[in-house]
């Protein structure tokens, strides 16, 4: 999966490039590696933020934070810093020989949306990526050029504002779950 | 539902009275919104936690907070700080005018737990409390009173650390998503 900080778009329907959250590391991580998740592409175009990403896993991997806790460096090690989804696609190209199928997602109902089992079927036979946005969400220009967005997780009182955080832990649980 | 800062243990078992995450609150709230639960008691002892606590409350509900994003507010009406997890049940029973279930929460397997499916069955009948711990947990002497344990969220590779923020809106969506 990427975490996209770009292209994101801000309360103002802007295209923008977000900061990184530390939490979203963490709790990312460790709920990417509680299912089983092959890697877990943190993506970012700003060097600084490149450069503070890649000090956080590596105080967690290498440093002290490894020491003090292995089950956090354990979940770390699926992290991977990259400058657009395109990298993170292309490494996973590149990894399983074939081009990974990239899946949106969208607080929004969009045209089309595909629901969690299509993308559990597709996981038989080929790689997912699927993309989660910071702020505001995923920007239209990367919507549109994304192979499937999945349906929104519809709730009964249409309140619709988790964290990023919730949202990858409920959809890989939908996912990956041994509820499933 | 309660998060408890206290009694939790720390790593080496100990009883304590962990520090809260703002991101807590916030996480929290909104998935407890999202899933329509009817308060979110933030449990703790110590007073500069609660007064740190309300002060986030009342900028997100009251203060410039609530103007800036009026959905965040509407997720932290849910929030009560409450010194105890007897004084959130007993604020339960007071408005329900019936004692809830306290439900504990553990990543460890304990004798005797209960599934989702139980919980869910109960909440057509009684007030549910379902109470999460921080830091390596709930205590056990907390877990003893309990009158029952939640079986832990299982998975296939054995690798249980979720983060709380995690854990939570994955059994929200287990015992209240439009999934079940």
């Amino acid at each position: 999966m990427a975490l996209a900080h770009y292209p994101v778009v801000n309360r103002q329907g802007v295209t923008i490039a977000s900061a990184v959250t530390n939490l979203d590391i963490h709790d990312i991580a460790r709920a990417g590696r509680t299912y089983g998740i092959s890697g877990y592409y943190v993506v970012t175009p700003l060097s600084d933020q490149k450069r503070l990403v890649e000090s956080i896993v590596s105080h967690w991997t290498d440093g002290v934070g490894a020491k003090h806790n292995p089950w956090r460096a354990e979940a770390f090690r699926l992290v991977r810093v990259c400058e657009t989804i395109e990298d993170a696609a292309d490494r996973i190209r590149v990894r399983e020989k074939v081009s990974p199928l990239v899946v949106a997602t969208s607080a929004r109902r969009h045209d089309s949306p595909v629901n969690i089992g299509f993308i559990r079927s597709k996981l038989e036979d080929v790689p997912v990526l699927l993309v989660f946005g910071t702020a505001w969400g995923l920007a239209p220009e990367f919507l549109k050029s994304a192979d499937h967005i999945l349906e929104p997780l519809a709730v009964r009182g249409g309140y619709n504002h988790l964290s990023v955080r919730s949202a990858v832990s409920i959809i890989l649980d939908r996912l990956l779950g041994d509820g499933v």
